[in-house]
């Protein structure tokens, strides 16, 4: 099964990982790949690697951060090398007997930024096992993946504080 | 800070959970109450209960369950002192020092049904302390909350698999 969260509102990946949660609690194992962060310091991150001494559980920060933004000093090619190994750790996760979630986080804006071609993305998504969940998140996702997708939701962004010039907050946005 | 999850698509609970695991990863208390679930076998009610031996976590689930459909038997008015119940425990985690991060589950729905009115919901929503963050779930939220509200999401449902027969799945749905 294959679950789509996409559009351009708060709640993408924190739907994925609110997932997550509800899997463990029903002793299903997870694996998270983020394709775009490169952080170690976020809050998920954190929770993540200091509960998995206790639950199946494995996030992997494979990103090199935002591509062309935000003091981005990085060559494409890195990003892109980067994205690729993210790739081939999610291709080993969804095969692998010991993960029943697989989490491929901003995997969508991957694409978009062209650091990942839809083919191969859809070529490790087409026959995955139907005990299987695997969810793909960010915005942006191609029209491929609605199509191969059980469930799409789109995040519709109504109102956001950063519009009204708030900087991001730790224990929110990350 | 209001945060405001609704729309008819899934993804609103589970972002208001991986809101709290964020919030956790970065050392912020979270108190969860779930207005309308009763049960205590759903995946985030035994994951939450198993780590609150390590995090400063609380859930409580208040509903009685589904209102009217679904072999409901309860007189309306068991689910209106229910709900009532959960709105005096909303009350004192938002006013408690204790808890950071306070997530109203479901209470959109709540409101929608008539178990609680609107104006008494948005007595104990004014005047947020800054630094306290509470979510708010639920399909058909009053337009009242989507101006309180600092940010509001809507998930809006692309494709649902229940809409091709299929039935809730245990560590999808709950």
């Amino acid at each position: 099964m294959i679950l789509l969260f996409t559009g351009n509102g708060k709640g993408k990946t924190t739907a994925a990982f609110g997932q997550a949660i509800r899997g463990l609690g029903q002793k299903k194992s997870v694996f998270i790949v983020q394709f775009i962060k490169s952080l170690q310091k976020t809050g998920e991150y954190l929770f993540f690697e200091e509960i998995k001494k206790f639950f199946p559980i494995e996030i992997r920060t494979l990103g090199r951060g935002f591509v062309g933004i935000l003091g981005d000093k990085l060559d494409f090619k890195v990003h892109q090398k980067a994205a690729q190994k993210a790739l081939k750790t999610a291709r080993q996760a969804i095969k692998s007997r010991k993960w029943e979630i697989i989490i491929l986080d901003e995997i969508n804006v991957a694409i978009y930024l062209k650091l990942l071609k839809v083919s191969e993305v859809l070529e490790i998504l087409k026959n995955i096992p139907a005990e299987k969940i695997v969810i793909l998140t960010g915005r942006y996702a191609p029209k491929s993946f609605y199509k191969l997708a059980d469930l799409v939701t789109e995040m519709k962004e109504i109102k956001h504080p950063f519009k009204k010039g708030e900087i991001a907050k730790r224990g929110l946005e990350y």
